[in-house]
């Protein structure tokens, strides 16, 4: 019997946004590992084991992850959202690298919705020009390079779709990304607020910058900044397509 | 009876890969309508009128679609991928700003898994850091800026998925774009270029820079450029999640 592991994305919340490619291997599992609230996703069933697993583990779980593939099981390892945007998928990859006998191991990434698409769906389409995706944690980088990523994608004028902006352990990274927008976007530049997203406890806001605060933010927001010519139209947020004649 | 509009994404072609959602609205709509190729993905059924229409009459197709919906009908507007990424929910709200009456309608945006989510899963998590996402035609906006867009994202390093990289009517730009990375990267610089992923005509080529050719990628190819991290392991593309001490 060889095992496999795939690594899925559940999608930001709603059951009506799981795939039905991530609905079906997560039938055939035999394991399932993930962060706690993820795991607690699937239902539980004869002849699967759950293994939920405390954030900041994401290294360990991806080593019993490829390990239990490695000794026959059908494994899912389950990410909110899309797995390959800022969630499990990298983990498992770099575990492998260290682990060469691994790399023959049947192992697909799946798909999922990610935050910033929900996100953006729900307040209209303010991603529906050029936009950069950030993740404004500096568990794993330094400041500086969130900064200057920052600035690279404001100063070209592309719309920015910002994760994991605030937390209780990294108060600050988000109000000096509000300093960085005052400094260089004019006071009505719009953002987006999307907590929870497709939710029980979604809560979508968008002000102009003028009114924007670090505390609309905490880790389950998802913030979209728009581009200069992001607008409302309605009750909704769009980006237009065209930009004529405007460029540096 | 009330109308309404979603703009639905059916993601890049697998049908494993819409949404519970999508599939839900499909099944009660009274119209449909999209570009010809994506209409053709939803079955003909007795009280269902599907109206396929070519390219490029995006905005026609957006104002005959909010017609319907005020008139009642339940209408769903296809995209392919995400309706809100280069695609079809902008074109609605483009032609609702220019009709306050059609404001108050019912519209909804469902999303998809675009492209780029796709492709970068069967190719392992290139796009696992910061990245940027680029529309590289220039029939709405100036090449110039297209051009400024690319190389803020690769000063700032980031990966960057490439839409609409080459068509038959927009040979050079792709070749344009290949020059700036010749400029700007390193000779081993990882490319991915994913041509019609998860349907019957996928393939899928992941080549360093040096070997890059701009007929490798067509009107149905995303291209995704690693960041200076980007690096295969075993028969995947990924981009590391840290990045320690590298700034400028």
């Amino acid at each position: 019997m060889s095992g496999w592991l795939c690594i899925a994305g559940l999608g930001p919340g709603s059951e009506a946004l799981v795939t039905p490619e991530v609905r079906d291997v997560l039938a055939e599992a035999t394991d399932v590992l993930g962060y706690i609230p993820y795991v607690a996703r699937v239902a539980p069933r004869s002849g699967l084991t759950l293994h939920p697993s405390d954030n900041r583990q994401e290294l360990d779980r991806a080593r019993a992850a490829l390990a239990l593939a490695a000794a026959g099981g059908r494994v899912v390892v389950v990410s909110s959202g899309d797995p390959g945007v800022f969630a499990m998928a990298c983990a498992v990859f770099e575990v492998m690298e260290g682990r060469p006998d691994w790399q023959a191991l049947d192992v697909r990434v799946l798909p999922g919705i990610t935050a910033m698409l929900a996100a953006a769906a729900r307040a209209g389409a303010p991603l529906g020009h050029d936009f950069c995706t950030l993740n404004l944690s500096d568990n794993l980088k330094p400041w500086a390079l969130i900064e200057k990523r920052l600035r690279a994608a404001l100063g070209a004028d592309m719309a920015i779709a910002c994760y994991n902006p605030r937390s209780a352990s990294r108060p600050h990274g988000f109000e000096h990304t509000l300093q960085v927008l005052r400094e260089t976007c004019e006071p009505d530049r719009l953002l987006v607020f999307a907590r929870a997203v497709t939710t029980p406890n979604e809560h979508l806001v968008c002000v102009p910058l003028a009114e924007a605060r670090a505390d609309m933010a905490d880790m389950r927001t998802l913030v979209i900044v728009g581009s200069s010519t992001t607008r409302r139209v309605g009750r909704f947020v769009y980006t237009p397509r065209s930009v004529v004649g405007e460029c540096a």
